[in-house]
């Protein structure tokens, strides 16, 4: 017997795949361009227990009967044991391997924003605090972590990450993106972008592109904007992604921009991203998100017609199911509706990746090839480090952080003593348990009050709850003011609650109209305040909240967004001094609950202080964030301040820890433009570097700023640099400028292409 | 001598004009680009009391002696005799003709949304008031009677009516809008322009555009929209005040859309106003906004840049100061960087519209030719029926109102006592006595507690404030609580306060962050409604207000928005029952206060209800109102339902009152579209009209549609009229459909030129 020429590992991967398509009918075409929710039991028949409904829709034989292109969750959403998972997705790939006529196995794919999204794996801190981290290199080590656990267990393309840039602090994804800046999005992004995909996994960029700026902050709702900052703020973190990542899956957002959803939008999943980026690998839709363009948007009347049109625009894989892709899309094929080209071209590029990915290799085996565990201790030590990194000290005024060891301690809130409080929504158990209580956690996560008794174990420490996360019952409040009363501190940990679809406070399509701390969490903070015992509060939140209700009446306050499995001894920890807080806020905390959307992307109108009653400034800056040591900013030098307009300038100086104890700060960037032919943000950041610095140590750190990174989108829509005067700001937070740079851009406009510098080099010396 | 030819007026006016500027300096064609705050005395001389410090800032004979453009606010902000300000401004036009080298006068222009904003002078209705009218030939007649008083008092041009669309109801302004549907805004808007333009008075089209969508509902803070959304929303009103109006001035908008101030912007001032609309009038800066270019905008470097850009855009006259126009423009013609072309092409303008004014006649006068009323009886009579018509009933469920003749009345709440509460912040009073308390408020205005005593003269009316519209002081509630406790029923008047800049909760300047009740005045509601005794609501608004908190609580609820110098009187007879209520909604009053930006107008994305725990339907819809009377609508015929993309279909019905007192209906036409090539709006007002009808009185209104009612903005940025089914829902409010008529358009996708129809014609007939 002869091996197909596809089966040649020692051909391009191009004509392997030509040979295979010229080999399939239309009906093994199609059947590549859908995935099915496994639902797969541990045996690996029939549907695991949990397992969405979805998984019980189809004859699995007539399924797979012409091929199967992709696995959707086999792992997601029940508490299956993940070595015996590993084993039902692997007999779940043998059967379409024997079912098909060319034995081509699926493309697994699963949740895994913050870790594995599966039972017993490993919680990672959420996007926001890998934001607040400002540490691109350990957030790519935990992409590579999350993609060899992924890998181990037969998984080949990952959902994730999110590179939505925060316009609304009420909408329930917060959590889940990592900051309201597209600069620190798509640095941090494709960190761990890189991360993942060195471990062989897909990484798959989301939601592309809009969905953060919903209108009301809505789960869904249109999208209100223009080119310009669709262009200049949405677009950049994937860009930056896919050139600085290698990212090779996008997936289409379910949002509108004005007026064309995106699963519709040729200009943008084709023009834009392949013709003019040159992306090469699969863009899948978003869970149901074909159907959607008939349902929720009207672009189209039918399945069919919503398959057309997402296939035509450049979706290539429908998710999770094929309902629009399946027989809508072979009879409109059949019918001469829509061209084979089309099935061609996305069958190709779905063969591809799969090509790349060994799957069309004779020995391709889906056995797992070692022992699972998917929380080793070298996990929970990385997730300790970025939790820890990632804490915010908002303010410390009088120094009542570090606790004495001795204290006698109040610790109340809702958060304080629940284990999933540490959690995002899309994290398993946030994810399943609201759902399903009696599924057990599958790893371990010390809530806040158990990881303070284990830091401070002289101190003494007192529990009450105070109230719920969002119910309305203020029976609790008085025995927690009582605790408060009896101690010489209280910690007040307030917050979140993750969860899906009404579930929680935060989580996906947890919107909130306002930012008012959930429930009656304000009064329990206002009735503890009273008590005139020194409030430490600590919050565990998927997004920023209001505090200017509270302001220079708080002992101190830690922003821990949802800090992950080892979230709990991590803030411990900074409570007890044992770590020294060095997050800075990957997005603003405002004063007043309303008034939203903002972003501190301000262009001069939208700070313009008395053309309405409204303060448009924040409570908290982005970038702020306090630390127990201090530091000093000098030798500031910048070389010659006229460079062209394709030209590059560089400044420097050195930062010294001049406090007592190890810390890190973190030099920001921001480039402010006096004059433009379009109005720009007041200040944006264009660069940072965080420095890790032992007390007395000091680091020299110069930015390479190229003049490319001025650039923005014009009136016409084309990318431009413009010359004139710039000013490079030195900054510990957007609104705490150390020291400036004034530059001269001269020289015509330019238009640099799509290799356009993203990036602003950095490098760190270590002076003696 | 012989008489030049600009000063025939026998020859055309594109003639005379050519003449004199032939005969003009450079300087004394730029002294027509500008105007200067009078701040004329009634003496001619020096400046009124109470002026602007603008007015301080000249020499005035050096400023006036190469000619003056503009005169602003001769009258506008001091409380000045009307009969001797015209004398005033007489006495300043003739000091301008005396010292240019031609004679020309000035252009006198003035506030004068709801009323001449002047002392003395009849304070209307606010356009939320119009709105809810749905009675655009009333408007008209406003207008008409506006135009008269300005033309009697020597003003040439009124910088009203404010055509934006609101977006979002937080937004200070929201008073000063007709609604947050295009269509309502624009036939409205058409009928004030029709009005003021028949009287001679010059109309401004303001504030052009996108104004009422700055993020966050800040005054001033940049709009986002696309492309399609600022064609199909923001524009349309426009589009019909100038082509249905024939308005002769626009004012271009302080704002910004996706990073493009308007007011350089010649796409918008210049290729689609003028070149594709056919526009010639002038367009005028907002106050100070050229200058906004260079401090808020940073689209400029210096005022000369400023007043480059704006002319370059296509802004014909700086208002109200000189600081661009002026030197800074002057000096840059001079030096060569702004073509002296764009000096004469605005000039031009400026001096066409000043022909047609009259203004270049020998035999002009500007003295006033008769005796100087603002407010006579007929002003009065007009303003009260225009509020009789636009107070809302938003819920009687219980048939509380009307309110029995001898009834002990409480009569409570901040805005029942106080004239003011009357009025919207550009009726003077609202405009200047917050600053200026000393100043008398010129007309007479009863307030509504005098004016439900006159109402009801056999009622027990008692009065109590409770509390403060926006302080926080609660000491009176109990007082309010005692009154009504005392009380067969509580009248409860609640509301804004209109100011500028902070002087209010409502007006320019006085954004909020949320729509709760203003103060403690909600908790005041919730005193009263624990009495038992029931409560009807009023609410004296700027804004729509979230009632969810008090849904199916209250005894009856009446919005009147600011109605007006005679709103007391037309509000009480609502409560006696001497006015049977017909307003209906212009803007959705929502549920909850935050969630916003949120008006009707969402496509299905914006609607679905599983996906956001955020509830998307209002507490009461837009284009909801009721009535002590009832009605039937039966006899619905449409014609054949498939017609080509350019035809047109007729549907018609019968509404008869069946109750036993005259009433009023509101009969609107909404437009359906189940699918297109972009998303469009669940439903839209497309037509619409108001019926009064006696006690067993019938009408038949027909409504003819035109397919190009259904055009939209393709993804091409092309309007365009799509073949496929519609739906006409005929309905009593935007969520009460009566009847449905399903089209079929058929033929190819038609492209409407700048002709297209833009109103649906409606007839009726009374049967007998």
């Amino acid at each position: 017997m002869t091996t197909a020429s596809w089966r040649d590992p020692a051909l391009p991967a191009a004509a392997r795949v030509d040979d295979l398509l010229s080999r399939m009918t239309l009906q093994e075409k199609t059947a590549q361009l859908y995935g099915v929710w496994v639902g797969a039991a541990t045996d690996g028949d029939g549907v695991a227990p949990l397992q969405s409904e979805m998984a019980a829709d189809h004859d699995w034989d007539e399924l797979i009967g012409h091929g199967l292109g992709q696995l959707t969750r086999s792992f997601g959403t029940a508490p299956v044991d993940p070595a015996l998972g590993a084993q039902a997705l692997a007999r779940a790939q043998r059967r379409i391997m024997a079912a098909g006529r060319f034995g081509v196995p699926a493309v697994a794919h699963e949740e895994c924003l913050a870790g594995f999204t599966t039972w017993g794996a490993t919680a990672y801190p959420v996007p926001l605090a890998w934001g607040a981290s400002f540490d691109p290199p350990l957030v790519e080590e935990m992409g590579r972590r999350i993609g060899q656990d992924l890998r181990a267990a037969g998984v080949h393309q990952g959902l994730a990450p999110v590179l939505d840039v925060v316009r609304d602090p009420r909408w329930g994804r917060v959590e889940e993106t990592i900051g309201e800046d597209p600069y620190l999005v798509g640095t941090v992004g494709a960190a761990y972008v890189r991360g993942l995909e060195s471990a062989g996994v897909v990484a798959t960029l989301k939601h592309f592109a809009g969905y953060a700026s919903s209108a009301g902050a809505r789960n869904l709702a249109p999208v209100r904007a223009g080119v310009r900052e669709f262009a200049d703020v949405t677009l950049v973190p994937f860009e930056m992604a896919l050139r600085e990542g290698g990212a090779r899956s996008v997936m289409a957002a379910y949002t509108e921009t004005d007026g064309v959803p995106a699963s519709a939008d040729p200009g943008l999943l084709t023009e834009l991203l392949r013709e003019r980026w040159g992306f090469t690998g699969t863009v899948v839709a978003d869970y149901f998100g074909i159907g959607f363009l008939q349902s929720l948007h009207r672009v189209a009347g039918s399945p069919a017609e919503a398959a057309h049109a997402a296939l035509n625009a450049g979706i290539d894989v429908e998710l999770p199911t094929l309902k629009c892709y399946g027989t809508p899309l072979l009879d409109a094929v059949r019918d001469g509706t829509v061209p084979e080209e089309l099935i061609d071209r996305a069958a190709r590029r779905v063969l591809l990746q799969k090509c790349e990915l060994g799957l069309l290799d004779e020995d391709f085996a889906p056995e797992p090839t070692g022992p699972i565990d998917l929380d080793p201790p070298a996990n929970r030590d990385l997730a300790r480090r970025l939790a820890e990194e990632s804490a915010v000290l908002l303010d410390n005024p009088d120094a009542l952080l570090p606790l004495s060891p001795d204290a006698r301690i109040a610790v109340v809130g809702p958060r304080a003593a629940d284990a999933l409080a540490m959690l995002g929504c899309y994290s398993f158990p946030s994810h399943v348990l609201p759902r399903h209580p009696e599924v057990p956690l599958g790893i371990d996560i010390p809530p806040l009050l158990d990881a303070v008794r284990a830091e401070l174990p002289d101190a003494k420490v007192t529990f009450a709850e105070g109230c719920g996360v969002s119910d309305p019952d203020r029976a609790g409040i008085a025995e927690a003011v009582a605790r408060a009363s009896e101690a010489d501190v209280c910690v007040a940990v307030l917050g979140d609650r993750a969860g899906l679809f009404g579930r929680g406070t935060s989580g996906e399509g947890c919107d909130v109209t306002d930012l008012r701390l959930p429930g009656v969490q304000g009064e329990l903070l206002d009735a503890l305040l009273a008590t005139g015992v020194p409030v430490v509060l600590v919050l565990l939140t998927g997004r920023p909240y209001a505090l200017g209700r509270w302001h220079g009446r708080l002992g101190a306050v830690v922003q821990a967004f949802f800090p992950g499995e080892e979230g709990g001894p991590a803030v411990a920890g900074v409570l007890s001094g044992r770590v020294n807080p060095s997050g800075r806020l990957p997005v603003s905390v405002p004063r007043l609950p309303g008034g939203q959307p903002w972003t501190y992307l301000q262009p001069p109108l939208g700070l313009a202080g008395e053309v309405s009653n409204l303060d448009p400034t924040p409570l908290y800056p982005f970038g702020h964030g306090r630390s127990y040591t201090t530091f000093t900013w000098d030798g500031f030098e910048g070389t010659e301040p006229r460079i062209g307009t394709d030209g590059s300038f560089e400044l420097a100086l050195t930062v010294r820890n001049t406090g007592g104890r190890a810390g890190a700060e973190v030099v920001q960037l921001y480039l402010h433009d006096p004059v433009a032919s379009v109005t720009r943000p007041d200040v944006r950041l264009i660069g940072y570097r965080r420095l890790d610095l032992d007390p007395g140590e000091a680091a020299r750190v110069s930015f390479r700023f190229h003049a490319e990174l001025s650039a923005f989108t014009d009136r016409t829509g084309t990318r431009v640099v413009e010359p004139g005067a710039l000013e490079l700001r030195l900054a510990a937070s957007s609104a705490d400028v150390r020291h400036t740079a004034r530059l001269e851009l001269t020289g015509p406009v330019r238009r640099p292409g799509t290799d356009r510098r993203l990036w602003c080099e950095t490098e760190v010396s270590r002076p003696r």
